[in-house]
């Protein structure tokens, strides 16, 4: 009946091991809401000591005019032809991140993530999770990862 | 510097062009609004002729009552270490596909997108475009894909 491999059973994943799975992917896909409609796009990214995403782009207007916008940020590891894999989600608010004059600006624009693509007008912002959840996709015996 | 890359130059990729990409991928990542916040979930999916998309979730409420919704829906192949590849954005509603007595409803569910974990309460959806973009990154002398 063209359904004969097994299906896989859906596990959430720890919050630290979440934390864990984000710090080891450079690419994520970012989705915001812009005049009540959802946009997603894929950004190269890097994560602080305590959860804190930072990426750069010009492609979207992220943030609004205070510079501050609720942004959902998720990251993967599918094996399609396994049907397995994670994905980890982070739920929070993303702020753009200034001249840098304050200390946290300073340190987490050290993280120097560099955009893939050409062009000065990339603007860095920084997301503060306030949820990161995730789940994990695995056959019987296998790990999904 | 840590800078010893070029960078790599961002193109618009055609309309069509932009449909070929979807129809060869197997999971895309979904955005949708709920309550004004945005989600962003990882789904496998088909690909009509017409460039209609459909899924199966029970993830996340991606309609609203009337079982519709405006999504936003992206496909990607990057390469990380190259920092280059494409994405493709499909932006239109999403409808909850019924109890398939229309012609057009048993003709997507013919496409048979079978949902990678266990579970009954999938439901199924068919994303409309009304338009579908895609920027592809490359260096000099190379495709990104």
């Amino acid at each position: 009946m063209g359904d004969v491999k097994s299906k896989a059973s859906l596990a959430a994943i720890p919050a630290d091991e979440c934390l864990t799975l984000l710090r080891q992917c450079k690419v994520g896909r970012l989705a915001v809401v812009s005049a009540g409609r959802p946009h997603v796009i894929p950004v190269n990214f890097a994560v602080d000591e305590s959860g804190i995403v930072v990426f750069r782009t010009a492609e979207v207007a992220v943030a609004n005019e205070a510079g501050l916008a609720r942004v959902a940020f998720e990251v993967d590891a599918l094996d399609v032809d396994r049907e397995e894999g994670w994905s980890v989600v982070v739920h929070g608010m993303a702020r753009e991140i200034g001249d840098a004059v304050d200390p946290e600006s300073k340190r987490l624009l050290h993280l120097r993530v560099e955009p893939w693509a050409r062009g000065s007008r990339d603007r860095w912002y920084k997301i503060v999770p306030d949820e990161i959840t995730g789940r994990r996709l695995v056959h019987e015996g296998g790990r999904g990862d």
